[in-house]
């Protein structure tokens, strides 16, 4: 064992281990494109972009130098009350016209959870000043994750996260999982009446769901879904908080997922590809309807590094190399290639499927995938195994070479997986 | 109104102010040591160091440098489960060194309110893992402050951050404000028995609070306050969350008030002064007693961004310009300095108090303190009204001169307010 390997199993509790029996870490050293080098020099393809944060790629020496020109002048200041910076301003004004109908203003934050925390108090918030008080209840789903904080593990619908941690927020209500092997639209749709029926709508301040569930087990929802479900809040005044951290910015070949379902939600909650992870970064982006029901309301609320300059000058030279090298666009042509690819494993008897949309692709065994996680790792591949659901979803940068390792790599563990 | 101005209010909530109905906003372009500057060329000495994030100062060129080069060799990498990198484990490492007794691992985060939404989870799963699932309490006090999250919003005493955001986190219960204006040690001690006996003790998980309170008014509590609690809560076996997001990294003269108050708590969670707020990154320490009761435990929880690469290389860069500069010292002198610059001030008939501990110091009046917020930003010196409270914590690198300055010109809007 190397001095650092055992500085890091004798000093640091890493998220998701178990405490007092630390792994022997994979300490990696440096990054370009879609591939990483561990302090050994060897090399991996990265076939989940760390946790979903980096649609650029790794390694981007423009936004090392965005970093530092910005903190060099500023590196930062509180943005409470009617203190602000620039490169926040020029990045909420970009991000509003890159958005959807509906949406108007900008609130920023650190990371996804604290999005996910600021979204379901602002609803209940809005709903409290709009004089309906009694709308707290926060409608999610079976399989959708949403964060660690109290707040979004409240909404986390995976029992797995949610045990030994004592009694979550009260008020929250789970709906079965959106995916087309466990329920069609017909019966999803019955289900959300029903529950909105039994509750009464007037206890719901907002219905909180990702567009496609990604710790979930990468499924899209059936192609009607988003729609339906849209019109039935709608009727019902009830918010609908979209939960884009993983499919903002250019994963599913849009800027955002609601383009793609045809949707237009009162909140979207975006982190990860913003900044590509370089620096935390998030923003929770807010419609009309939101900012009509809460007018006037005082948003107590806010994280030390709201509006951080160093995140939005690096976001904004992120969004730069997205748009400057048409990597939404490489998403669809790129994510159809690996799809092909691996549709061929959906034919084999311990596969339930294969799916995806753009570079948001998962594989559903019959069985534990942690082996395909293992045997990919050997082989220099980073995909990542929950459950049975396989995580594909590779910087937007990889190459067509690349993406056929990966095709193939994974595909020779799926299959010995079924040995 | 300037263009950025406009685009600011038409595109941006600003944490703690009315929806609707936008500020014109104070733009900052620039800072060096304790100096802001407007984008009008406008100079501000910062008498709060923004949210108590920055002991370095501002405007560090080597802060910069140490992020550049680590985004250049590897931006980020997930640490779940067994990935690691080195900038995290060197500060874990050294961390631990600075740490008082009986802290021995670190769990990284993203910033304080993450920290507390850690610790408070940690102490819960602690608990459940050894057997006593029913111990879920978490006790907390009137005019603490612990974040904005779902969980630690819940243990937040102030009640003005609570309306409106429905039911928060179940089992959490209040203690009274440790402010020797309002109770004697005896008085809280014996009331913290009394809920202890009320509850039973094999309900309570922990009890969280600041050294000393900081949104809550900057109030240090009664000299043995601390070391009294502490026995009482070991007593019954329940765990000590220390919250030193604002008191951590040489605000009181110390590298934790822990050292000040000579308390060896269960967990001490951090942010801010770790990285002087240029990149969010924060860290909980983790102390023997949790580890011995969650040994064995999965600890499913963790942010995104756990152990950036780029925080973790800028707070190791921070933390040898503290060192260096001893800067710890600085804290005790300077504070010193500008207490017994404001001393005067409290043979005011409308000020109750001046107080504090190193460069943590506030003045309490009989009336709102807006007006001292509103002249001396009009003088140049930015300082912080909460309610009646006075906050002022300027970074450790203010010069004796600039300290001077500050205490002249909060000593003429204090007095002004007695009008």
């Amino acid at each position: 064992m190397t001095t650092l390997e055992a500085m890091d199993m004798g000093g640091i509790i890493h998220p998701h281990t178990t405490i007092g029996a630390p792994d022997r870490p994979v300490i990696f050293d440096r990054g370009e494109g879609a591939v990483l080098w561990d302090v050994h020099g060897k090399s991996y393809l990265d076939g989940t972009c760390g946790l979903w944060q980096c649609p650029a790629g790794h390694g981007r020496k423009e936004l090392a130098a965005a970093a530092a020109a910005q903190i060099e002048r500023l590196e930062f200041y509180s943005s409470f009350n009617d203190y602000s910076n620039e490169p926040a301003i020029r990045l909420a004004d970009r991000l509003l016209k890159l958005a959807p109908a509906g949406i108007e203003r900008v609130f920023f934050t650190n990371g996804g959870s604290e999005g996910n925390e600021t979204a379901i108090k602002l609803a209940r918030l809005a709903q409290y000043n709009a004089g309906r008080p009694q709308r707290t209840v926060i409608l999610a789903r079976t399989a959708g994750y949403h964060g660690m904080g109290g707040g979004s593990l409240s909404a986390t619908g995976i029992d797995r996260l949610r045990t030994g941690f004592g009694p979550l927020l009260p008020d929250v209500e789970f709906l079965g999982k959106p995916h087309s092997l466990e329920h069609d639209t017909d019966t999803l749709v019955a289900e959300l009446e029903n529950k909105i029926a039994e509750l009464g709508p007037d206890r719901i301040a907002a219905f909180i769901g990702e567009p496609v569930l990604g710790v979930g087990g990468m499924v899209p929802p059936p192609a009607d879904y988003w729609p339906r479900v849209q019109e039935v809040l709608r009727r019902h005044d009830i918010l609908l908080i979209l939960d884009e951290i993983v499919t903002g910015f250019g994963r599913v070949g849009h800027w955002f997922a609601a383009e793609y379902y045809g949707i237009e939600p009162d909140m979207i909650v975006t982190a990860k590809g913003l900044s590509s992870g370089y620096i935390p970064m998030g923003a929770v982006l807010i419609g009309r309807r939101v900012l009509d029901l809460a007018d006037g309301a005082t948003f107590s609320h806010g994280f030390t590094y709201n509006g951080h300059p160093v995140g939005a000058a690096v976001a904004l030279a992120n969004l730069d190399i997205l748009e400057r090298e048409g990597l939404l666009e490489r998403a669809k042509t790129v994510g159809a290639r690996v799809m092909d690819g691996l549709a061929p494993l959906g034919e084999l008897a311990h596969v339930r499927e294969v799916r995806g949309v753009g570079l948001m692709l998962g594989i559903e065994l019959d069985r534990d995938a942690a082996s395909v996680q293992a045997g990919a790792r050997a082989d220099g591949l980073i995909i990542r195994a929950a459950g049975n659901n396989i995580v594909i979803s590779p910087p937007l940068v990889i190459t067509d070479e690349q993406a056929d390792t990966l095709v193939r790599v994974v595909s020779t563990h799926v299959r010995a997986a079924g040995n």
